[in-house]
């Protein structure tokens, strides 16, 4: 029987604020990225989060970002390999201990926002990352995107890893997703993105914005959980793999 | 030979601020408090402080604080006891992951400011603090002040601790710091506070602002290092410690 | 033709967060308070809500409050006068010099939160917002609650002033809001409050949780825009006023 | 007689944490750059530098910066124009209440580390500071680097503006200030710092690291008040243009 992990960022609130729909995303995937502080979520949102996580058997993991509430950690941030390093430990013992104290193990990581993108494109940040998380927990799961740098750099470094497709962002020929400033960035409709899911599960293919057909070996999908058709999108996406036989769960044994 | 643990607050800084003399006085202490970057500290520096530390063969351990950096952690935030766990439990797996990934073993907690005071006093702080430090660690020592609720709360949760006196700040006759807004609330001269660190080791006894003696047992004392006379203070206790057969060291076998 | 102001707190949200609906709530509202940026709001928000305002032909307030984005400022902080004064200042300046660049009139002040609180029932913090303003500009007006010290603190300086009165809170004997840690402090559904908002409008009387009458002078109306039924709360409010007879409508000439 | 402004970044400090020596720099200087409270700078802080640039007859400027406190500003950010002129007028208004309350006149902006480098080479950032000065006071003198596109920006929409020349910083052939990640982008010594200073202001020369000499006219010159030697080279270049007869002296009559 296939299966497939789907991942989502959750707790991304802080304070008084909340976003996205946490508890309801929450019985559609199989895993769950946990704000840790920096560019959103807080320590009493996570853990809340990470104990509606367990309740409904969902992985949890870290989602470290950088340390800028006001962008929402989507700013590029130039730092050094250091600080990149200093600021992934910090996060992964933030939220360990957070879990800890709930009696649940830390399954994976998945950085936020810029740190993601520069981490795919960048060796440098790719490398800290992959090395901060080897250092806190060589068990630690990292997710990045097909081809990236990230995942090279847990190839060389020996760090798990696990290979993340988008469903509702769009691909261009070489492989990286259409950045979001360009008009066809985004998957118009719930149909579409269903689609992409089926073909990457099924086939390992996903259709590009020049109508190619590109190879893509994913993992986990992501749903981002703060559009407005999140829900829908995800209750779609489980109705579609569930009639398809394949089962959303989270990934078993590491590479 | 009598021994004596000095402990001190050090890698308060933010950013680009830094403040104290955090290399000297890692000369003449035994134990380093550092800041967890809520109150004060950032990733970076904890990383900094921490390897000062081990370098210079000082005990570290973590010096949590409220979420509140324009305050310093100073001003007493009214929250509730499961909030109070988890920016503990936050704080301290965050110091904990930067320790690990220097080799580094974090062996104590000192809550900071407003809520080292309010754990003082406020059962219910004291216990929330006492139950995140069993929970994310055992083995962790709670420094707290003499007769505390804090001190308390370790004792009721069999919760490793150690009581701490304060040698540049004066007495009241219920054992009490005399609060900072009334004049008398410092020890002016270094004299006396190295005349006040000396009766505490040697006769466990304090004099108080009204003149009477009082009974102090303390396994720690701690030296404020934002102060023009920290240094100074800090040598002038080595000196007249070593004068007098006392032995600067970190604690041993926990209570 | 008898007429209220309606106030509503607007534009609390932070970078990436947003908070109620400040959309549709500006339909039934003739006077915003616009969060300044230290509790809530930052200056893309702030610009974008002074000219929904605008728009809607609403008067355009400021709304500051302690520099505590975590506590959304609601939790009180003990500052010296002085640093009242400053904080007023720095938030004031910073609000009208958005206006302005819209050419949009700042017309009024309302304390945010624990500020607006602390203000009611403390002379010192009353007495700094309200010297502040007069500093800023004479012109004004400040929103307190009835007979609080904030109002007292503006009648001493000659800083004009509206008296404001809840609907959706329930009072006690005194006069004072029932606080909102006992159970009774909100009132349960939209016909009680419109109920007391037409009482205080035609009768200037509330009944409080005791069963008594007291009597209440309101020039102004609050709506909290943060409640799931804001919105049905200000449309049952603006229907049963029509109906009345009395116009929603910013104050004119000052007292 | 010849004369000069001698401006420099004041305030820089934030809640607990102070840097730089302003005390003593003010003594040296003609005009006082405020920070404002985004890169660094507090309400309290900004009141207490106003009043001592006050007394000791300073001119007293707006210091905008991004809003990050942790990088103090010299991080780039990727912002929108509009986004630019929201945080110019925030910023700009709570300086100029705060001065405003102690009768000072705000005289000048300069933006500070990662703004006003990117406000040197980035047309649509140089505009957006531009306008918002603008529409904000147009009497307000913008300081930018000589050749920058803030100073083209100013130049075009009639915004007054002084050029700015730096006297610890080498330049290279094109005007630009060598990159600070070059090893020889600082001035290594005092009197050489002093001697850049008197070729600028005497002769509109500077010589750059290949050993051209290039043309700066400068109407003020910037002294870093962070740096280990700040207080000797404003004494050194205040001695040393009182020899040569230069005054000290803000802006007069704008361009």
């Amino acid at each position: 029987m296939k299966q497939i992990d789907i991942n989502c960022d959750l707790g991304e609130g802080f304070g008084h604020y909340t976003i996205g729909q946490d508890d309801v995303l929450l019985q559609y995937i199989s895993s769950a990225n946990i704000a840790c502080g920096f560019h959103a979520g807080d320590p009493n949102i996570m853990n809340a989060t990470i104990k509606k996580a367990k309740e409904k058997g969902v992985n949890v993991g870290a989602h470290p970002g950088f340390y800028d509430l006001h962008g929402f950690g989507r700013r590029p941030l130039h730092l050094e390999a250091d600080e990149i390093k200093h600021l992934m430990l910090y996060q992964l013992g933030a939220i360990q201990a957070l879990c800890y104290a709930e009696h649940v193990t830390l399954t994976h990581v998945k950085p936020h926002g810029a740190l993601y993108n520069m981490a795919s494109t960048e060796p440098y940040i790719a490398k800290a990352i992959a090395l901060a998380v080897k250092v806190f927990d060589p068990n630690l799961v990292v997710y990045g995107l097909a081809d990236s740098e990230l995942i090279q750099a847990c190839i060389d470094l020996n760090v798990p890893y696990a290979i993340e497709a988008f469903i509702d962002r769009t691909y261009q020929d070489d492989g990286t997703l259409t950045p979001r400033y360009l008009e066809n960035s985004s998957i118009a409709t719930i149909e579409e993105s269903v689609a992409q899911a089926l073909s990457i599960i099924e086939s390992n293919e996903v259709t590009t914005i020049s109508g190619s057909t590109i190879r893509i070996e994913a993992d986990t999908l992501c749903i981002h959980g703060d559009h407005q058709g999140s829900v829908k999108l995800a209750q779609e996406l489980q109705k579609a793999l569930t009639n398809r036989g394949v089962q959303i769960k989270p990934l078993g044994v590491q590479k």
